[in-house]
Parts: structure tokens; C-alpha cells; sequence
């Protein structure tokens, strides 16, 4: 596949259910600052945490499509549910590269843990999709994978309770059966879990590593844009470009949460 | 208008963006045992909270169609949000009665309340509708009303944390505001609440009365029926019937928590 006609200047898409994949874009910006975004929000269909794998073939499919429609060089999934259902499809009907959270994350708890015992937390549709556990396995057979779904941390980093007396409770009741497995790696499978990271730290054993897929994300999109001589060398003057489906959700509000660019522009994009 | 073309042993049909609205077929159930319920869950698109206005019409438009092909004799909105948005649409849209969640539990609390100070818990979708507070103030302008969006109680119930040391400190979190403006009654402004009732009983101030809008609702429903001589007499013998908008969601699981009555049946209704 050459990707020889695409312009290094264009935009790198990047979509997600909703707010979440804003860790995702945080990084790559720290990464890689030179790169313009065009960020999708499905927050008009917010959740995909709980909606069937045909759904979310149908929803990513149809996001892909319109971030081909902003010229855009290379596609992020930046929702676990998303990736761990629709990495395949997207794949195959886009001609773009396309990087999914989960494989980034797998890699890097496989590069930290010791004790191959390593451990994952996000929404109820990714542990159940068992997406974490398959990409690691794939890089090493010999890995146990201890999985905790963790529904409450979305709505408390929504929230923005990060240092909370509840939120300690919480993170304590979900990471104790981890703990009890002794894993010394701990991948956070959801976009919004790197904004509780230091609240996390605060509660695990100091022994165990968190991998936040975000960092791990950004550092594949520069290696692939290396690898497709698409990396862009000229500086970024415009703003990042915002689509979401709703625009009721709070995104401009939790954005600022999220990360440190404006947020002058959030458009909706209908789709009927 | 007449409704004499209608047979009383029609079921009543109920609808809600997911599970919660079973708090109210609980309360239809014992108040009404002989009537027969059509439920349908738009577990597809939940949560309604977040959608903009014309979203959650057209879905509600969408389901109104719905139940009456399924041939009910009244339909009850069990969900805030919808109610909130759409309830005159639906009106309009059906020749059948509808019932909202937001006026019996409105009246509930006027009825109750001896100081005029009524607090009310919802989504942020139902707090920012004011819902509540218009309706309560069409019923009498001198009333106080305060209200606090709880995000966290709905995943709370739908993990069954109900009476998880965390619950309690997010319950005193969220309802401190409204003890100290001195309210007197309380309205449980979301279906998914009822589960809370023991928890929050617990820890606010015993001279506040908590308005439960399930209960409300059902006598509506039962006084609705009664002016259209609707109500059934014969004895029901068929189940209940539930649908939803996609299968992946914990209905059966979930649903068992919400009431008692067997779920045999769960279909999956495909829009497309």
C-alpha cells in the first residue's frame, strides 16, 4: 500500500464515543505538536460501553467515513469499545492507516510487566469483548490477564471528582481482586481513566506499573506516520477541528478537563 | 375524545430510555394486578440525559408508534428526561392518554410538602429541563424548588451498590446543598432512583419526605383508566412483554434487580 499522494500537512482523525478520546489527543499533541486533529464525538450515541458489536461496526464505519470527507491522513480510534469491535472493519474499508487503543496498550504491559501477571480495568463492553486479553496473548502466550470492569469511573471523572473520599472507595473496591492476583502492571482500557492516574497511583500498590494507552497511542502514530514519510515538519497555525453528534453533551465544558487546547470550534454534525 | 372503541384488557404501554422505567411497571404491577404492561427499553440509545431536545421527540415518537402497534390502551413515559422533552409531542402525536413521570411526582410533593422547600434529584438532562420546577409551579407559584443533578446514582444502581460505604458518601455529597436550603420533601426525579430510596432515607435528615414518582405514577394511571372505564377486571394470565433497542445491555440482569416478575421474554426490536 503506498500512501505517496497524501499531503504530511494534513490533519490526523481521531474519534471516540464522546469525550474520552481527548487523553488520546493530549498526547499526540505532547508528542507530536507540529500534527493538526479533526476529533470526532459520537455524543449524541454516547455510551458504547454497553451496545452490541453490530452497532459499533455500523456507528465507526459510518465516523470513518466523514473523517475521509475532512481529508484527514491516518485514523485514531480512540474508544476501547470501538477498537476492541470495529478495528477489523475500519481497517478494511478505509485505505488510510488506521490505530486502534488496545494493541498499543497490550505491547507496553507485555514490554513493563515482571511477573507476567497483568491486569486491566475499563467499561463492562470492553472486558467483556476480552480485547486486552487477546492482544496480549498474541505477544506472549504466557501472560495471565486479570480483567475488572470499572463503570463508575466514567461518571466520576465526569465528575471531575478526582480526589474525592468517594473515589478512593471506589478505586479501592474495583482494584483490590487486581491486587489480590498480584499483577505488577495494570493497563487503564478507557480513555477517561488517565484523568484519574494520579488518584489510582494514590490507592494501588507503589510495585505495580499503570499503562495510560493514550502515550502508548501517540508514540504508534508517530512511528507510522515515520514509517509513510507522512510526519508534517511545518508548524501548526490552525486550531484542532471538533465534530460531535450532540451538541447538548457538556463537551466544551469537560474538554477543558481533558486538555489545554481552546475549544473555539465544536460543530455538530447531523446525521439524517 | 373517546376512547369506547378500546377493550380494557389492552395492555398499557410504558416506555423508558432503558431499565429504570421497570421501577414504575413495579408500581403499576401492585397497584394494578390484573393490567397487562407492553414495555420497551431504548437500550440502544441510552441515556436519554444527554440528548438534545429534538433527539429524545423523534426517539419518543419513534416508540409511541411502536406501542401502539402493539396495540395498548395508554401509554406511560417512564423515563424524566423523555418526559421533560417530549410529553406534549406524544400527546399530540397519539389518540391514546399519556402519563409523564414529572406531573404525578410534582403534585406528590406540593401535597407533602409543609415548608414550601422542595428538592429535586435528577439527571443533568432533567435538572436543565427544569421540568420539575415548571411543573410544580403551575401547581403553586409560592414553592421553592432546588435542584442537584446526581450522575452517579444511575451506574451506582446498576452495579447494586446500595449499601456500599461509597454510595453513602456520594449520596451525602450530592444532597447537602439541598438539606441546608431546609427542604421538606424530596422528589426522586429519576426511574432509576427508587433502588436508592433505603440508602438515601438513611442518610438525609428524617423530617424529609421522599416523593417516589413509580407510585405516583400508578395511581394516575389507575385514575386515568377508571374516567375511561379502561381498567381491566378479568384476570391476567399472560406475561409481561419487554422489548429493547439492542440486546447487549444487562435487561435480564439488570431487571431482576428493578422487580419481581419474570422475564421470559425480551425482544429485540431493530429500527432499520
Amino acid at each position: 500500500m503506498t500512501l505517496s499522494h497524501l499531503n504530511p500537512d494534513l490533519p490526523i482523525g481521531v474519534f471516540d464515543s464522546g469525550i474520552g478520546g481527548l487523553t488520546v489527543v493530549k498526547e499526540i499533541k505532547r508528542l507530536l505538536p507540529n500534527e493538526g486533529i479533526v476529533y470526532f464525538g459520537d455524543t449524541g450515541r454516547v455510551p458504547y460501553g454497553n451496545k452490541s458489536k453490530s452497532t459499533i461496526i455500523d456507528y465507526s464505519l459510518q465516523i470513518t467515513k466523514f473523517l475521509e470527507s475532512q481529508g484527514v491522513k491516518l485514523i485514531v480510534i480512540a474508544c476501547n469499545t470501538a477498537t476492541a469491535h470495529a478495528l477489523d472493519a475500519v481497517k478494511k474499508a478505509t485505505h488510510l492507516p488506521v490505530i486502534g487503543v488496545v494493541d498499543p496498550g497490550a505491547k507496553a504491559a507485555v514490554h513493563y510487566t515482571k511477573s507476567k501477571r497483568i491486569g486491566v480495568i475499563g467499561t463492562v463492553g470492553t472486558v467483556n469483548s476480552k480485547a486486552y486479553e487477546k492482544a496480549i496473548h498474541k505477544l506472549n502466550s504466557d501472560m495471565l490477564v486479570f480483567s475488572q470492569a470499572a463503570p463508575l469511573f466514567v461518571p466520576l471523572v465526569e465528575e471531575g471528582w478526582f480526589t474525592h473520599p468517594a473515589t478512593s472507595l471506589i478505586i479501592r473496591e474495583y482494584l483490590k481482586p487486581l491486587e489480590n492476583e498480584r499483577i505488577d502492571t495494570l493497563v487503564l482500557g478507557c480513555t477517561h481513566y488517565p484523568l484519574l492516574k494520579s488518584a489510582i497511583d494514590r490507592e494501588v500498590f507503589s510495585s505495580i506499573t499503570l499503562v495510560d494507552s493514550g502515550e502508548e497511542v501517540a508514540k504508534d502514530v508517530k512511528s507510522v506516520l515515520e514509517k509513510h514519510k507522512l510526519l508534517r515538519v511545518s508548524k501548526r497555525t490552525e486550531p484542532f477541528q471538533y465534530f460531535v453528534s450532540d451538541l447538548n453533551f457538556r463537551f466544551k465544558e469537560l474538554g477543558k478537563m481533558f486538555m489545554d487546547e481552546p475549544f473555539d470550534k465544536v460543530t455538530l454534525v447531523e446525521w439524517q
